[in-house]
């Protein structure tokens, strides 16, 4: 397969987009990859394609080879499924709804959990049709609040999305792991660096889930490590190590002495008390710290379905509520804000600046929720808000003086924290969501009524995974994985050619031998681009490939004279001549490995 | 590649859906090849799934050959180059509308000529740039008033549409030369009987225009062909041989009388008229038909941008006005129907069934205009109402006593008209559109000012044609040209699978060879679907096999005792017995051709 430069539709770019936030964007519109329609929404040129065909097609072996079977939904589907699970209403904003000429619903599908349900109800009904896994790579739909970063987060873009139908768990566990296996394939394939994390399960319901990250300083899903172990998770999935109680009732609480409310006069905020604490309360063994303090945030929150309510989180002083944690665990279509001035009026028993547990929990005459980090464990002493202005607790005791309505994992995690599963500690990175995994278990199914008859004839309700790749996201993804300075540089798997001939200069044997060597690549099996413009310098030339970044590059100029050609791998920049006779064979070498 | 009935994702049916109006349809359903999502909406299932992609790689491969480039466009478009186009408009119903959250327009694309004319503004603009072809197989969206025939006239489907850009009509002829021609080895390599038919352009604009048609009963679109020459046209397309006049101020209109006003009570119809006149005022030579008369039929017409005009229509009263071919000649989003009681009430100079033509013309006081069919040729005699109730005109001679606003072909069509090419007649037939390729010229160039250097330095406007196929109606059409009283008959280049190898009884030797022979097959690189479910009966199996409509089907059975298996041509039914050693040779033969 030969492209030809002066034919090929594309026009390299010197200048950045204006819009270009990160490195992967800038390049694949400067390259000629990827072209803006709409914000958030992109045309893909030859050269694009070529490098999403080809991960679609890795995508699509691997997902033959554990026996999923491919098929095809429409974009544009009706509301009344996604009412039946009520994502109609929980996608929010994020859903591009409209209207037919007779004033049906429809929608632009997010993903097609309900739609595959459907299918299976349709086609199947005996424990002897199942396991099934089918899959489609298809064209998706969310209205971005902010697109970013071109095809990193568009809002019309590809997935591959697999979903898995078992009459138990044990089936559930078989096929999710059958997947994990074909997705640790395809990634290994793809050629870039990649993590799998825990991670939450968000709109989707279910339980099991994990996604498989790559490694990148723009990427937008901050994940935690450990140091020591193999653990790893999303930052909205980190689990807090748990923590014993520290006194009990048993051990008198370990000999806290009784709450006492002190003035603390303008400490609203948790520097402030600190420092106030040192001066009017100084302790013997060590200074007061943000993480002797107790911090009690309110939210008032508005659900899907139209209610609100006012939450109140504690946390150590020294953590913030991270809002991604917040939003993971409230989940989707659900909207928060802190308290305003407006709520604080309208609950006065809250003390702004000046909030404890007093005022709090769902007994409280204000009606606040209040759920707790789980480092707040029984028999921790705390100083906080004393719900009076200019006054704070000290020595108030969690399990003795206070008990709130539950936990909530939402503090912020930070370097150096414990890993929950060994005596390591844990250390943040940023990574770009490439796949996701999940066991779903029968929420689709119960809301859907998706049955089979099992071995003894009684119905039983199916479960359910879902597996999900972003095959456009994976081009920004790893074109951000492995660009250098000088341009994009693909993986060889990946790479939308495997060759990329220059001709230089004027002299007609050049561009012959140039023509020659293209050919025999071509038949030989590779994907060959020729730069073969009579009017273009060889320093443009040079410039467009490494910008185009084919993995290796082959220049046929001067060297001719002695009978050689140059090969140059485009990643470590390392240049070899090679007479031009044994040069296709050699290429080939080089592109098989 | 091997698929197996016991894991494949289907159910054959043997009820028809109630929805389904045409065969191929019918079978579609009932074989598992799509199954109905929402109206004019389908998902595709596995067996579709696989003759859409062969379809999708045939018509890959032939744009490839004539150096058409591939691309992709979104399906979800900004609703500005539509605009500046006038079709945001002009689409009417038939476009899929939509808001994004904050609230800018967007549409769901139905063709792309916008986008693709934008795109090559952007990135070109010399002519050395030119030719340049460039296309998409992508998903497009009409919202349809009648989708009709499952996957033949969804609202959501595949299309191939290509957009050729030249600097002059010369390059435009041959960039529209070879896409004819490539569409020629598509449509031959599908395999089925079609049809390539003169069209009207409709709102494409522009000038040449052919369309490829499915020959098939059920198919929306009439064309005429020749029955002595090769024209063919679409019945919208179809021109009127010119009728010289038939005679003239200059030979005293061939002796015609003065037109004179005849009382004709109650002959509001060209029927009651015929009658009265052949028994009132008999003619010696030949008695009076509906040939004779003069019909004027009034409508009111609607305009996309809002206007309305009241529009008559003079024709032999032997023929009635066809709307689709009004349809064509009016254009895309304009609305019309006849002239009701209030619009004759708002004409009170017009009488309701004696409309002749003194009362029409732009200049007459009702202020209709009046275009008349090419067969109104001066010199031609005509009874016509004379605008009072029970009163017609004899004698009426075209040019002499009156001159329409016009012409325009919107009569309809009838078997035995002289063609327009030669001295033969014409007939109609019914095919499925299933390519269209037209010059539009410099239409979009012109909305969207895309202009490129000539030679000389000078901004020209690029001339541009379209060319589009829908893979999605093809794997319709092609099932409605060829399947049979049994079930689907697949062309060998689109079928799902090569071979259907069914294993029958319960003799495990049976299975044995049955699964090995499928092996075999498989490593000589054929398809097959091997039934190889333990307990279905061979009767349902065979009938199965009938319904999916795989060319070659393979029994092995009870000949297996002999050493032989029976293999069997779908089409014409013709069994043989093969050695069952020789067998996979034989049917990769036969498969190959």
């Amino acid at each position: 397969m030969i492209s030809r430069m002066s034919t090929l539709f594309v026009r390299t770019l010197r200048e950045d987009p204006a819009d270009a936030e990160v490195p992967s964007h800038r390049l694949l519109v400067r390259a000629g990859y990827v072209r803006r329609a709409a914000p958030g929404i992109y045309t893909w040129l030859p050269l694009g394609l070529r490098v999403l065909r080809r991960i679609e097609a890795i995508i699509r072996e691997e997902m033959d080879a554990i026996g999923a079977q491919e098929v095809s939904f429409p974009a544009l589907l009706p509301r009344e499924p996604y009412e039946a699970t009520g994502r109609w209403t929980e996608y929010g904003d994020g859903l591009f709804r409209l209207q037919d000429r007779k004033g049906a619903d429809y929608l632009l599908g997010p993903t097609h959990e309900e739609m595959f349900t459907l299918l299976v109800k349709d086609l199947y009904g005996s424990y002897k049709d199942l396991p099934l896994s089918i899959y489609q790579i298809q064209t998706k739909y969310r209205d971005e609040a902010r697109p970013r970063a071109g095809i990193l987060r568009g809002r019309e873009f590809t997935m591959k999305d697999s979903y898995s139908f078992d009459v138990d768990d044990a089936g559930l566990e078989a096929s999710y792991q059958r997947h994990r296996e074909a997705y640790i394939k395809i990634f290994d394939r793809l050629g870039f660096d990649y993590v799998i994390v825990k991670a939450m399960s968000g709109a989707m319901g279910g339980s099991g889930s994990e996604e498989f990250l790559a490694k990148a300083e723009v990427g937008e899903d901050t994940y935690v490590r450990c140091t020591n172990c193999d653990y790893a998770a999303n930052v909205e999935a980190v689990e807090t190590r748990p923590v014993p109680p520290a006194a009990s009732e048993a051990d008198g609480w370990g000999g806290a002495p009784a709450a006492h409310a002190e003035q603390t006069p303008d400490t609203p905020t948790i520097d402030t008390l600190v420092d106030h604490l040192n001066e009017k309360f100084p302790r013997d063994d060590r200074p007061w710290t943000a993480a002797d303090t107790l911090k009690n945030v309110v939210f008032s929150v508005r659900y899907p379905d139209g209610t609100t309510e006012a939450l109140a989180v504690g946390l150590p002083g020294d953590r913030e509520v991270d809002t991604k944690r917040l939003e993971a665990v409230l989940g989707e279509g659900v909207v928060f804000e802190p308290f305003g001035e407006a709520d604080f009026a309208a609950r006065p028993t809250l003390a702004k600046g000046y909030i404890g547990p007093g005022a709090l929990g769902e007994k409280a005459e204000a009606g606040v929720r209040y759920l707790v980090d789980p480092r707040i464990v029984d028999g921790t002493r705390w100083v906080t808000g004393a719900d009076v202005a200019g006054s704070h607790v000290l020595d108030l005791v969690a399990g003795r003086d206070f008990t709130p309505d539950g936990l909530i994992e939402v503090a912020e995690v930070k370097d150096g924290d414990p890993c929950p599963k060994c005596d390591g500690t844990l250390e943040s990175a940023r990574g770009i969501e490439m796949g996701h995994i999940f066991q779903l278990g029968r929420k689709y199914a119960d809301a859907l009524d998706l049955r089979v008859l099992d071995e003894n004839g009684k119905l039983v309700t199916v479960t359910m995974g879902s597996y999900g790749i972003g095959p456009s996201r994976a081009v920004a993804a790893i074109a951000e994985n492995t660009l250098d300075d000088i341009g994009l540089c693909w993986p060889r798997n990946v790479a939308p050619y495997d060759v990329h001939v220059i001709a230089t200069g004027k002299d007609d044997a050049v561009f012959d031998a140039a023509a020659q060597l293209t050919a025999d690549l071509d038949a030989r099996g590779l994907a060959v681009l020729y730069d073969d413009r009579p009017k273009v310098s060889p320093g443009v030339k040079f410039k467009d490939a490494e910008l185009i970044g084919v993995p290796t590059i082959v220049t046929v100029g001067r060297g001719l004279t002695d009978g050689v050609v140059e090969v140059k791998d485009r990643r470590s920049g390392e240049r070899t001549d090679v007479p031009l006779a044994d040069a296709a064979a050699h290429l080939a070498e080089v592109v098989r490995g």
